[in-house]
């Protein structure tokens, strides 16, 4: 059993003058229609910085829930935090390490200790590294086996080591360099690797392992898989595989050489890790070193304003402290994230991860009992595909609260034929407009059918357009409410236990699958009767 | 204001014992790790029909639990209803229409009445003019403007027209005809239209232009840019558009020539028209008719198994009940759909359409207020990638139902190199079998950030491979679920009126936007303040 709380959220004061106004802000004549009608209502409820406009005019709040919520942040000391989270305090204290994604993007000139250690020129020299290799790679100066220059660029990772890496490669995709292909082999399925294997030129083949152990079941499968694949057409791993790793691991090991080998580091956890190797390597090669940096430079911008500004002008800060109100006092369970942007589309598998991963906890970083519930289901599609598939739901069924996010300007210009009188970006952003205010106003009407009851809450997220620094500002946007809302809860938000039991269970179960593939008279009968069932399902 | 339900479901003796045998199941006692350890737990909770094997032993119910969800369906006369609407029933009473997605895939003899006429002709006249146009499209007898064949299919359609074709095309691509490349148009976002017409031959392009009325806005505004795009080109849009929509739409107009026009049904909502010429004609081009009718075959298996099962045995009802289990009474708001197989990608998806438009609703189909919680937020993407993304919340975070689906023989048999003694594949199920397990029981500690509660409830559904008659087994079983909780609510889902606000909201924008581009000088003034500030952020 989990240790009663020390501290529960339910006896802060804050916490307990929020609730009571959960209630006013439920009544009839606070619906957002109302709320929204304010005067200046626009003004005082959207925020803009380092280069991101953030309107929370259509969340359910009025000036007093603000008001409450800020001295929530207070109370919890979010800022202060914040700080020290970037200065290298072991704020992951279940793992005793710092946790410093930000550094990853920093072109301070300052140091950054970590135990008694400037991390910086670490930082800088595995950019540099970066850069070097890239630049290498695209004027042909490293080559494969046959001499053929890199054309396809298979990623190989999982978890962290892949939905940041192809959120961004997606997005900035309009700035890919031409002739090269980038590939993600993410799953242990089969299929994953038989559909890249038909679809690449192995002689023109770079595959990146992004591992920080460098012993993750799947990845270590499909790494052994790729190698195999590439000594049958006779080509040397040696001149084709490039390692992102802990220092010192198995995948940085010069008895099992590589084309190059570039380091993690323990204080940047996987799905914060997109701005580090992990995401600079596979996106430089893609992209170019240079769109890399200006991505890096817009995620500091972001970093900085979340460190300064203050909390009423903050970002970040606002959305993580608008989540907990729609978490815990309106109680909505999930939360959508709907860019209007194609681009875009993998942003949501993104972020799922990202605070899923790091709030789905129950317990204090303390590891007492969590008196509230923390994390939120994080799903989404992007916009208007999602108004055609789930958003029935959203207006006349179970409500949840929507990101919207819009790109003011488009990366393909020249196709601007008009339908109705609009181009097809006007059209995208006439139901970006549209769907917010569909949502928070509703319609009434005698037919129950056809009746809105509106009072959806939603958030409208603009950036001028897919610039890489654009890019940056907002994985830092969302990085940031993330940590903020652990904050708030008092959780850590950079461990993750609770992938282990499955992962250990799942190792028994191999055991035994090992087993039988070594001797076809072993029988599963130690196993128990559901196990054992699926065992013989497949041999 | 709604009307009061005549006849609550709370009120229902049904209901009211379930809601009392909820508080049982909520016991200590009947934790999962007891229940599942229950004498021939397996046998007696897992069922076998059209091919698919459905395991419910980890669902959060015993014997009491089922035995009082079947005398609910007895009540709700759910397979009654299911076969009312199989007959042509008017079972969208809100439109006034019938709902015989099953009469798509149906090879039976017999006729079937709508409105006096027998519609089965025209099922089988629409199916015979989509294999003799794939046949001729292959064959190279129907040919672009310039001679060449074709060789890319572009899908223009959103929602229902869209997410069914994609989610067949990605499972079953490892049987698609080496030649063709598949495109899906499907937002207006201008990005997905650069993306396509960069990477496509116009000279071997045929545009399928999908849409029931024919003006659908993005649809529109999509084909408007398509045939731009080939005009400039100097093709003839004539001989590279096909389109499917209903009789007599602006689609299906001789004086507006085409290669070839299908037609769709009113009786076929979008989001059950995969099985039709929505998912027929591209899906033919892409993988052969004899794989689509493959497909059909196995949908048909299961509406007939769906039709003529006990409820006891019967699939798609005991998953609808058990659904309705989790939402109403464990109070679960979201379901989780994880396939062991990447080519199921799009699974997710698009059974998040099917469902969450179907039955995100809030008023019975007699229009009155719905006195529980319909419809279910439903999410997922394939294992393991899901497992290192948000199963950290599915552990020790906010609990919800899984679906995990699992196939036995995987479509690449030649990678069988194995790692820790076991193959990909079978890496790939040592996880599939710990995950339910994990789920289900938990596990102990007396360090909170390493505790387990368990008691997470989830299902098996077992195909045996991807053949084309499992992707139809599949997707019948989620469409008759679907329908079979709607029975149990008692709403209509076939009616989708909650996405109609946002359209005309959009289309009041889009008047604005269209003036704007007319006439400079014009102001947004007579807009609302909001609106107003977001039209001036795109002008």
């Amino acid at each position: 059993m989990n240790r009663k709380p020390s501290n529960p959220l339910n006896n802060l004061p804050e916490w307990k003058k929020l609730k009571k106004h959960a209630g006013t802000i439920n009544r009839k004549e606070n619906h957002l229609k109302y709320l929204i009608s304010g005067k200046g209502r626009m003004e005082k409820f959207s925020l803009k910085g380092a280069g991101i406009f953030y309107d929370f005019s259509r969340q359910r709040v009025n000036a007093k829930t603000m008001e409450l919520l800020f001295k929530l942040a207070e109370n919890r000391g979010l800022k202060k935090q914040f700080k020290s989270m970037t200065e290298g305090e072991k704020v992951n204290n279940t793992e005793n390490r710092a946790a410093l994604h930000t550094a990853s993007r920093s072109f301070s000139a300052d140091p950054l200790f970590v135990n008694g250690k400037d991390i910086m020129p670490d930082m800088i020299s595995v950019r540099k590294k970066i850069k070097e290799f890239a630049f290498k790679i695209h004027k042909g100066e490293i080559r494969g086996t046959t001499g053929k220059v890199f054309e396809h660029v298979v990623v190989i990772g999982i978890g962290g080591s892949y939905l940041g890496p192809e959120f961004v490669a997606a997005a900035l995709k309009h700035l890919a360099i031409k002739k090269i292909k980038m590939h993600f082999l993410s799953n242990v399925d089969i299929h994953n690797f038989g559909e890249i294997a038909a679809s690449i030129d192995p002689e023109s083949t770079i595959w990146i392992v992004i591992s920080k152990s460098y012993t993750t079941s799947e990845t270590a499968a499909n790494t052994n898989q790729a190698y195999e694949f590439m000594k049958q057409k006779e080509l040397d791993p040696a001149k084709h595989f490039v390692t992102v790793t802990s220092k010192g691991s198995p995948g940085d090991d010069p008895s099992n050489p590589v084309v190059a080998s570039f380091h993690m580091f323990d204080f940047i956890g996987g799905r914060y890790s997109v701005t580090s190797a992990v995401g600079g390597v596979p996106l430089s090669l893609y992209l170019g070193y240079d769109v890399f940096e200006r991505f890096l430079k817009g995620a500091e911008e972001m970093d900085i304003h979340t460190k300064e500004a203050p909390p009423e002008c903050n970002l970040p800060l606002v959305a993580a402290l608008l989540s907990v109100w729609n978490n815990n006092f309106l109680h909505y369970p999930a939360q959508a994230v709907i860019p209007y942007a194609s681009p875009l589309s993998k942003l949501a598998p993104h972020i799922q991860q990202l605070n899923m991963e790091s709030n789905g906890k129950s317990v204090t970083k303390e590891g007492d009992a969590l008196d509230v519930s923390a994390g939120t289901i994080i799903f989404g599609e992007p916009g208007t595909n999602a108004q055609h598939s789930f958003f029935q739901l959203a207006h006349q069924g179970r409500p949840f609260p929507v990101d919207f996010i819009g790109v003011i300007k488009p990366s393909y210009e020249k196709y601007g034929f008009k339908s109705k009188g609009v181009t097809n970006h006007q059209e995208l952003w006439a139901n970006l407009i549209a769907q917010p205010a569909a949502l928070a106003c509703g319609k009434d009407d005698t037919n129950g059918a056809k009746r809105f009851e509106g009072n959806r809450p939603s958030s409208t997220i603009l950036l001028n357009d897919l610039s890489p620094e654009n890019i940056g500002r907002l994985l830092s946007l969302y990085e940031a409410k993330t940590v903020y809302e652990a904050f708030i809860w008092g959780i850590n938000p950079f461990d993750q236990f609770g992938v282990e039991l499955g992962k250990s269970l799942a190792s028994g179960v191999r055991k035994k699958m090992a087993e039988k593939n070594n001797n076809p008279e072993y029988s599963f009968e130690d196993a128990d009767p559901i196990t054992k069932f699926y065992l013989e399902k497949l041999f």
